[in-house]
């Protein structure tokens, strides 16, 4: 609960945690937290029909539940969207909530000056090396700003570097000034956790991970490819 | 069934017909069709059912139809995607089907020369209208051979410009050097079909049409920007 953390701390109010991150603070009084839900919506939703309540749920309240739940699965692609997810989902748009609405708000406000960026990293920065099935992508600081380049604009881009074929593990490298940022996507056994951790003062799943560095920019891409060979076999054992 | 009808009608076999497009052609003895449904796959699942065989649907078979249902939906982010279709998705998904690996092969083997095209085009070819919330992309056929595009790399790449914030209406301009080709999108209630059937020979659906120009590349652009005023009091009032 990061900055909120003071004040639920100082509040005197019953707290309750809904929640199915890994780890979660403790604070609460009562606690509903189950690591295996694909999402805290599913959660909720749970919740609310375990006390009686479903016939409360509104159009405003199925359109705040769906979007958890849909982005919280990769709009239904993820490993975490089970048979639940989908009855979940069935039960939210049988009470008329606009998916295709709901999708295009969340994902297609896309500003011109994300996709240029876009375009100029697909087009000029994203390497790959297939000896290692592994794609990534630098950003400078320079570039960042010559872009225009708001806060959320990186977001999910490394993603397109794990589309590439036969690539089985991605990450994108930006400069943030004080540090260097690094996102690691991988996809079945091949863990991006374990190598973040090892390697970059990181760490996050298996399959998506976060890491930092303190080096410049390109000495952190020399660092990453330098770490490559220990973990070749395992790349290419991936698919 | 296009190229098939010959061969088809030649045939003595009984025939059925399974479709959910508007007006199929007329072969079949038996007919199975159902222009609500989200998906062919889903007419097949009802019809596997309703046969009492659903027991027989082995994880080869639920693949075959989750990922028919998957696409046709866009990943469950379409109007078409009801509560049925994510029973349907749930029932397939607890036989124990991989999602995220079907999504991947179906969305993410992606060429480096296609998101090199892909980078080019969002970069530099991506032209926004904001008086008639419009976006656009023009491919000449010497930039298709300069990125060595292959059939299929600029599927979906309209769907880029729709994305574009405030945009309703989206379109991409291809020279196939025998015509231009067009393909439209578009949200809510603006319908590209007619726009595409008055004024480029073209057809399809309200959100979803094509159509052609035996004029160069350059003046199938003009033409459609001189058409739009013509729409421009319905492109402002879409939402």
């Amino acid at each position: 609960i990061r900055e909120l953390a003071p004040l639920v701390r100082q509040s005197r109010a019953r707290k309750i945690l809904i929640d199915h991150h890994l780890e979660p603070e403790s604070f609460a009084d009562l606690a509903l937290w189950d690591p295996t839900a694909a999402a805290t919506a599913e959660l909720v939703f749970q919740l609310i029909v375990a006390l009686g309540d479903k016939a409360l749920i509104d159009v405003p309240i199925a359109e705040c539940l769906y979007s958890g739940l849909m982005t919280d699965t990769g709009s239904f692609r993820h490993p975490n969207t089970t048979g639940n997810v989908h009855r979940m989902a069935a039960e939210l748009v049988d009470l008329n909530i606009d998916v295709s609405s709901i999708h295009r708000r969340i994902f297609d406000n896309v500003t011109i000056d994300k996709f240029r960026l876009l375009g100029y990293v697909l087009n000029e920065k994203l390497r790959v090396l297939p000896e290692y099935k592994f794609a990534y992508i630098t950003l400078t600081d320079a570039e960042l700003k010559q872009y225009r380049s708001k806060t959320g604009d990186t977001e999910g881009m490394v993603n397109y570097a794990l589309a590439v074929e036969g690539v089985v593990m991605a990450a994108i490298l930006i400069d943030r000034n004080d540090e260097i940022r690094i996102s690691f996507r991988s996809i079945g056994n091949f863990s991006v956790r374990d190598l973040a951790n090892k390697h970059f003062d990181g760490g996050g799943h298996r399959n998506a991970s976060g890491g930092r560095s303190k080096l410049s920019l390109a000495e952190t891409e020399q660092k990453l490819l330098a770490v490559l060979p220990e973990y070749q076999q395992l790349l290419l054992e991936t698919v």
